[in-house]
């Protein structure tokens, strides 16, 4: 279609979102360069400074602009509870809930083999030289409570077991605030295995 | 959440593509710093050299790396008929018929009041001077055939009526290898009315 050749790299380099085809990659394109020149730029720049000052803090693997990142170094947090998360959206939930203290590990995905993602994609060795450090006393797992996050959690479980580290999961059962009528049944018969006394 | 302020800055950047907010953001900058650092790094690269050499064709205004695109500097095309399409994706559609070899004006937009957009807007009087060159026989209308595109064929067709120029329009009707009973009863009604003698 003869199209200036640094448009087509634009619209074929826009396929590296997540998500996007061919003709989504164009109407993109259009959109940044006639209605938004601004925020292109802003993003083009955003794009490049992130890749180059971002890294993965060594202690917790979240991304961080220093080899560890604040929340590590902070000497007010609990270092005897490590809670292992997917993402780093998934800590920023934690840290909402002002219920959690102690320091984190975020595997930055789950076990999905289907997108070729196993123990050694996850870098799971990490985790278990991390969850070696003396100091931890208890493992939190929080992965999600879905097919993938739940085998994530098993395999954690399980390595971090035979080498005798203490190791826990979030519980599942009914939401806050939610009712039954409303409620899954596979959560409802959860809950009911997983009933505790009062 | 007191991520790094690259992180943030590059989420927020994101936000500039049509269509995302801030959960999807979120997830997009992940993935690109996670998991395609390669395809990240060639999109901060491409988006800026495109801000940086694309400019619009000052013939056709369509997106071109130099003043006159290659298209309108052809001698070749012909130069009697002028195409108003409403974005360069339409212009490759043209072209894909192989049954046009005139030349284009691309509006990039259409008339859109409730995004703001109207008649200075689009630049409806670039519009007007191109056509005003006297090689110029006739303007063929090939905006869509949706509300907004049939309201900017409508407003152009007024324009260029007063200033005397001939002005036509793609046919409205049923798609060929379309079956009736299949098609939209808008379109056999529209067909009907543009009915052509054979």
């Amino acid at each position: 279609m003869s199209s200036p050749s640094s448009l087509d790299e634009l619209i074929d380099a826009l396929r590296a979102l997540p998500g996007v085809g061919p003709k989504s990659a164009q109407r993109i394109a259009y959109h940044l360069l006639q209605r938004d020149q601004r925020g292109a730029g802003r993003l083009a720049r955003a794009l490049g400074h992130a890749l180059d000052v971002l890294r993965h803090c060594e202690r917790c693997n979240t991304f961080a602009e220093t080899a560890i990142c604040q929340r590590c170094a902070n000497p007010q947090r609990d270092s005897s509870l490590l809670c292992v998360v997917e993402m780093p959206a998934d800590l920023a939930m934690m840290e909402q809930t002002h219920a959690y203290n102690g320091l984190y590990y975020v595997l930055m995905g789950r076990l999905s083999p289907l997108d070729g993602i196993g123990p050694r994609e996850l870098k799971l060795d990490k985790l278990l030289a991390r969850a070696a450090d003396s100091a931890v006393r208890e493992v939190i797992l929080a992965t999600n409570f879905t097919n993938e996050g739940e085998a994530t959690a098993h395999m954690i479980a399980e390595l971090l077991g035979a080498r005798g580290v203490a190791v826990s999961r979030l519980s599942r059962g009914v939401p806050v605030g939610g009712e039954l009528e409303h409620t899954d049944t596979g959560t409802i018969a959860q809950a009911l295995v997983e009933r505790r006394a009062v």
